[in-house]
């Protein structure tokens, strides 16, 4: 298991914000909730404000589920540009659910996607990747905000 | 100016979540930017999985702007008790704006409202807050994530 400390993220934000100026995005679409704190992160780097979320649950506890649902609706009226933030592709089922639709529901815009970590066997890799998953990520999120007494 | 860096946010988002526990919300809202990843920790705190966004935004730097938009549609379908939440409520012109509007849409729906800090002169003072806001708070996601060379 890796523990993904908040000093590592705040170093991979800085980076993967890097790696994503170059596409230029006007918007921000958060998966929630995994990408919620990195689309946070990357918002503020890039200076974009114009930030949305969607929801995809595919993990109950540490067990992945057999479906994926996305759900939220986006608004995109003002928007061309839109990069699309998780946490972790894994068996990359959210991306393979989510990108089709969205690139369907909204022709005019383009999307590309942004994730720490990626599986090598996901379905789908994003556009922007820092690290490969070869080993549970134990996310500063998952850990941080609990109670002590429920460690 | 205060700066608020990932200790303090990790222990007071600790703190907010057992304050807000009692209220039972099965669906958290982020105020983007500035609640998102205070939402991420409450949404992980308190095991809430339906989490969503809108947008508001009353500052362009450091000055805040005479009105406050507030965009992006939310999905309370299987919801009934929700938290909105914000990093710091200012002016308290985003929750003065946004709460008549969510409570008319969802008449069946209960609202509460969370912030990290609040202005004692705020139009309108969230349900829980932990510190007043007595100066400017450097938020950490303000900063941490900009290239050195931009600081």
């Amino acid at each position: 298991m890796i523990a993904y400390d908040y000093e590592h993220f705040k170093n991979d934000a800085k980076t993967l914000s890097s790696l994503c100026r170059e596409f230029q995005a006007d918007t921000i679409v958060a998966v929630a909730r995994g990408g919620m704190t990195l689309a946070h992160a990357l918002a503020m780097a890039l200076d974009i404000r114009n930030v949305q979320s969607v929801r995809a649950e595919s993990y109950d506890g540490d067990c992945q589920r057999d479906t994926i649902t996305v759900s939220g609706k986006c608004d995109f009226l003002d928007s061309s540009r839109i990069l699309i933030v998780d946490d972790i592709v894994d068996s990359g089922q959210t991306l393979a659910s989510l990108m089709p639709q969205l690139r369907s529901e909204y022709p005019h815009c383009e999307f590309k996607t942004v994730a720490l970590f990626t599986k090598s066997t996901a379905l789908l890799q994003p556009d922007y990747s820092l690290h490969e998953a070869t080993d549970w990520i134990d996310f500063f999120w998952e850990r941080d905000y609990l109670k002590s007494d429920l460690l």
